[in-house]
This record gives structure tokens, sequence and C-alpha cells, in this order.
């Protein structure tokens, strides 16, 4: 329905993510966004819409992938982004129509009449920097299969990406192929196997892959294998400019985050630096280019992810501090929110509701006093799923039109 | 999606029914929570989460069976438990897949030409002791039909409920057959009759049925007579163990509760006694064996329907003197609401939304100060559809996964 409403104008939309902002109490009751020193965002809490949205359901903890779809205006639970996919963006690689994305681990086999047998599934959790250096042995090995492009990217320990980019995009479930990992050590590794016609092919590909790199790392001590787990594709997501008109950007550090903004169209802007002042300098050097500004913050959910309350309520205030500067560009609707929480108690991600800020001009206001949880929970916009967030802010910026008459 | 999230570990969910719990105002604009003196409930409603679920839908009131089903995690609309399984269970029969439950109401009926024509549907609602005299008659007069077991229980005044169990279990659809009350006096009893052909066997089993029991019965003076209505079969629902890795228990004291627990595959306890404290003593016992903890407390709906506040009252009162053992257990999780409210007023369920308390370590609490209708409304939970209670529950005692990385 929504789409059929889209009125485009000129007013910006402006969507700043701290990334698991959501906490629970950590300290005298209190959670980090109560702790926090944050006069700008009180004033503006004032002034704006508050609520609460909920990422997938009741009680789910989204993974990143989830949790920024839905806040994109996109049905987590109906795009679901393979594991290989995300994990290959995470690592900052590409992915496209023509792409199979594949999870690989590192991993020890010794062979027993030819036969590999799995020694360590882990290949002793190699240090980061040993998998770089084989990382790069590989890619300077093995750059085709046949027509098929590889890439690999080395991520923590033993784990890295692959993309393999056909020459023609690929039709749809051609990524369904059995994870080769055998989950238990003492086992051979699984035959990368095709469950219909599409698949077969890449299955074929990967077989190759698997052969080369066999070959390429046989010497290795430890990494002389690859275990291949979450082949997938890139889901098809029609872009935020097909869907609502909005010629969007994101402004991000992060590789997972930028590769999450790229699936729905988003421009994904270089920033030089990595700190919140060299992201807004982005931002604002691209004010007069688009329609909707995706400014994802990312150390709010670092340090969740470690308990760190004290480093997550620094963020918090240094965000603060840097508000100013954003509200100065005056964007027609101004949205801060999270893609999730992350509770420094519980070390991850969890599923409780996240605080959402909406300021325009349209909103009622005064029913709370700061950006908090429980402020935010007193607000007008109530506790909402995620994914009508979109609604909210292209209402709230007079690009819908009226339904019906 | 919720069943691939599970992850089993050994956290102990304790859910406590107050049947019926929600109110409205009875005196001075308070409700029976609202008057009631808690300063068990109130300490830990500080502590907890707190919200409001919707049993089945706005404005739509619950029966008992919707209103348990949606809290245990089961959509009540998607699974309809049939009038005849409820009134065996009701009345403390058991249902399996062998068998067909009907309600049965005791009837006046004249022979003319042979011809029965009903002269009362309820045989002149005759006394409960009469009603259990006649029905022992009828117990010891029809074991068998053919194959099919009888077994029959009488309710109260005119009502009883008869459930045949036959030798192998039944397919879909076999209780399609229509009332055979005429719902008219002066008419005849209407056949009963197959929709399909499954159930055209079990039609000629009932009219057997029906033929002997008019024998028995034919020199009643009142009831000389039996209308069936409700024709059903146990409903096939997968078990709480089978969804969510839950070993469950009831711990209830009359037949309903114990009837529909056993249909989600809970344990049905046997509790000798009929207090709170007996059920409480069970609890105590059952620790250590259980994962998940259904504890139904009755009275509180009881004098609800009788439009007595005052009782209702009290019982809340003598629920949060015994509170303090229930939490003595340590539960991970403690929920404590209703199946549906039955404010004093309307004398019955009805469709207002029940207040729901949740004591975790993962919750913001802080919101509200008593567990009450107005209370759990400024709470952390909002109002949510009571099916999602169950995600709420093992999300807080961590036996849920992360959806998507």
């Amino acid at each position: 329905m929504l789409e059929h409403l889209i009125q485009k104008n000129s007013s910006k939309i402006l969507l700043v993510v701290l990334d698991g902002i959501g906490g629970l109490p950590v300290k005298d009751g209190k959670t980090e966004l109560e702790i926090a020193n944050t006069p700008n965002l009180d004033q503006l809490a004032k002034e704006s819409a508050l609520g609460m949205h909920l990422p997938v359901d009741y009680g789910i903890t989204p993974g990143s992938g989830p949790g920024h779809l839905g806040i994109f205006g996109y049905d987590p639970v109906e795009y679901q982004i393979g594991r290989g996919i995300l994990e290959a963006l995470g690592l900052g690689l590409t992915v496209r129509e023509t792409d199979i994305a594949i999870r690989g681990n590192y991993a020890t086999v010794e062979y027993q009449n030819g036969h590999a047998i799995v020694k360590d599934r882990r290949a002793g959790r190699i240090p980061t920097e040993e998998n770089r250096r084989i990382t790069q042995k590989l890619k300077e090995s093995i750059r085709f299969i046949d027509d098929v492009e590889v890439f690999l990217e080395a991520g923590m320990e033993h784990r890295l990406a692959i993309v393999l980019r056909f020459p023609q995009a690929l039709p749809e479930n051609s990524a369904l192929i059995n994870d080769t990992d055998p989950q238990k050590e003492g086992r051979s590794p699984l035959e990368p196997i095709g469950k219909n016609e599409q698949s077969w092919r890449v299955a074929d590909v990967v077989k190759k892959f698997l052969q080369r790199a066999s070959e390429v790392l046989r010497d290795e001590p430890k990494a002389n294998y690859i275990l291949l787990r979450g082949f997938s594709q890139k889901p098809k997501l029609k872009s935020l400019e097909e869907r609502f008109g909005l010629k969007a950007c994101a402004i991000a550090v992060y590789p997972m985050y930028k590769g999450l903004a790229s699936l729905v169209g988003m421009d994904v802007i270089d920033v030089p630096g990595q700190s919140i002042d060299d992201q807004i300098s982005v931002l604002r050097e691209l004010w007069k280019d688009y329609d909707f500004f995706f400014l994802h913050i990312k150390k709010t959910d670092s340090y969740g992810e470690d308990g760190n309350w004290e480093g997550k309520v620094k963020v918090i205030e240094e965000f603060d501090r840097k508000l100013p500067q954003i509200l100065e560009l005056k964007p027609d609707v101004l949205v801060i929110t999270g893609d999730h929480s992350t509770p420094s108690v519980l070390k991850g991600h969890s599923w409780h509701p996240v605080p959402v800020l909406l300021k325009s001009p349209y909103v009622l206001g005064m029913t709370s006093g700061r950006f908090t949880e429980r402020e935010c929970l007193r607000g007008e916009l109530g506790i909402f799923p995620a994914k009508k967030l979109i609604n909210l802010m292209l209402a709230h910026s007079l690009k819908l039109s009226k339904f019906g008459a």
C-alpha cells in the first residue's frame, strides 16, 4: 500500500542508527542511556515524538541483518539474508546478482588413502595475522575457476568469506548447496551437492575451488583445508528509490553496514576516517544530494557487546555533543534509534524494544523528558514493529498522500 | 520461526494464571486489583516488566479454551477446540485421538406415532443430583456400542458430556455431524448425519447410542431423551516439548484446566486438596523435574462470574500472602497473568486486556508501582497478543538464539 501513496518532495530524512542503543539497568537501576549526561538529546526528546520499535517480533533477538532491514522498511522475516552474504558484506566484499557468497573456516585435515579426514574444524583457531597471510596466498593462486571469478577475504581467526562471481546473473535458488562442514572431527568433509538444477552448476565450481584450495594449502601445518557453510545469494530487494522514490545514501564506517545499505540500493559513501566527526563532515558535504541519509554509529554496540557500560555511556555522550551539528542541517525528519538493543549486562544483542526519537514539526511532543528506554515508553509512538518506521518517516516528511477518498 | 531458535538450557519458567484476573472499577473508581491489599505483588511489580495481553483480538471475549491456548503460545483463532471436547475436559473425561466428544442435554420428549417430539429441550432443568443419578444409570447400561466404548459424565442441571472411544485413531474431520437439538420445542430431534465419509461411521454409532439411551431413559418423567451438540475431535496440537523443548507440567485443581494443559502435552499433576497451599506444595515437590510450570488459580474467576468483587479481592489478597513461598523457588522467569478478564461488574468473561507481570533479571522495571490494570498499562511490555507471551518467556529464560547474523 505504502508504495502507492508516495508523493515525492524535497524534504530530507535523516536516520541516525546508534547501533545496539537499547539497554537494561547497569547501576543504581539505571540504563546506559539513563546514566549518560545528554543535555542536547534531552532537549530534543522533549520536542519530539518518542516510542520503541520491536525489531523482528516479541522476544526475538535480531542479528545486524534483520535489525537493519526492519528499520529500512523491509520485513526481516520475509527477506532473510544468507549467512554467506552477511559474512562477505561484513568483510567488505561486494555481492551482486551474479554471485554466490560463502562462509569459510580454515580447518586441519589428514589424508588417509587419499581421503581427507577433519582433525580440527577450526585449524586450531589460527591467529588472524596468519589467516591474512594464507588468504593472500590463496587470492594470488586462485583468481578464476573456469569463467568464475573468485574473491576471498580473511576474517577473524580461522574465518574467511568467499564470493564466486559468475559471468551472468544467477537464477533464484542457485545457492541450495549443503554445508561441507561435517560438524565433528574424525569425519570426512561433506561433498558440496546442489539440491536442484540451478545449484548443480554452482556446486561443480565449488568442488573445483576446494580441489585447487587444498592443493595451495597442502603444506600449511594447520590451515590446510577450507570447510564451507552458508551458501547464499544476494536477496532480491527493491531499492528505496524503487519503493519510495528516495535517493538514499549510507554514511557508515564498518563494512557490514555499508553492505546492508547497498542491498537496499543506498549509495555507500566513503568516509575518510573513523570518527563521528568524520561522518558528520561527509553528511554536511552531501546534504544537497540526497533525500534520505543513513548515518550509522557503531561503537554503542561494540561496547555493549564487551559488557563495557561506561564505554557505551561515553559514546552516547560523545554523540550528544555532536548532535547540534546534525541539527544545524535542519532535516525535515530526524530519527534517532538503534537496529536492536545491546544491553551491557547481556554482552550481546537482545530482544528488547529499541528507543525511537522522531523529530518533525508534526508531532505532539512533551510526553517525556529524555531519550531513554523508560521515557520512550511514555511517548506518542508506542511500541511498534520496526518495519513500520519507514511509514512514520515518510509521513512526517509529507511524502505520503491520502489513502482512499 | 520461534521453534527454529530454541536452545535448551536448565532455566525454569513458572506461569501463574489467576483465572479471570482483569477487572473494571467496582468501588470508588477502583478495580478489584486496585482495592486488594497486596504488598508482595506491589514489590514484585516494581522490579518486573509489566504489560497487558490481548487474549484473542480487540473486543473479543475468550472462553477458557482460547484464553489458555493463547498464553500457552497457540494462536487461539487457528486452533479451535470443539465444544464437545471442552465439555468433556471440564467434566474430567480424558479425550484421545480415538475419541469423539459430544455435549449432551437431557430433554423431555413425547412419542407420537412412534416419533419423538421435543417438549422441553432442557428437561425442566432437572437438579444436578437428579442428573447424576440418571447418568449413573446410563453408564451402567451402556458401556459399549459395538466396539466403541462409551464414557459419560454428568454436568450441571441437564448437561452431560459423552465420549465415544473408537478402537483406532480417527481420521481428521470424523466429527462433522450436525447437532440433533431442533432448537425449538414441538419439533422432532434431528437425525445425526455425517457430512463426509469419515463421519458416516461415527454418525451410525451415535444413532445406536441414542436408540439405546432412549430405551434406558424411557420411564424417566423428565429426562427421557438426550439432545446432542458440539461433536468434536481432539485438536492436533504439537506439544510444548515438540515446539519449544519444554518439559511442562500443570498444577491445576479444576478438570477444564487440567484438560487444556493435557492438550498441549503438559503432564497433569494430581493435587491432593483444593487450596493454593496444596498447589504450592506440589509445585515445590516437582521443582526439579520440569522446565515449565503452569499454576492455575481458579477462584478469581469464580467470584468475578458471581459478581462478588469482595470475594475476588480476597482471593487476590490470599494469593499475595502465598507469593513469597513461590518466589523462594527462584524461578528464572515468573509470569503472573490471567487467561482473560472477568470483571465483577460484568459477571462474566470480558474482552479487556489482561495484566501481565514478568519477573526476570533482564527487564527494565521501575515503570509502575503495583500489579493493577492501570499500572500495567505503563509497563515496558505494552499491550501485546497473548500468543506472544511464550516468546517473552522463552527469551527472558535465554532459551532463544539470535535470528539471522
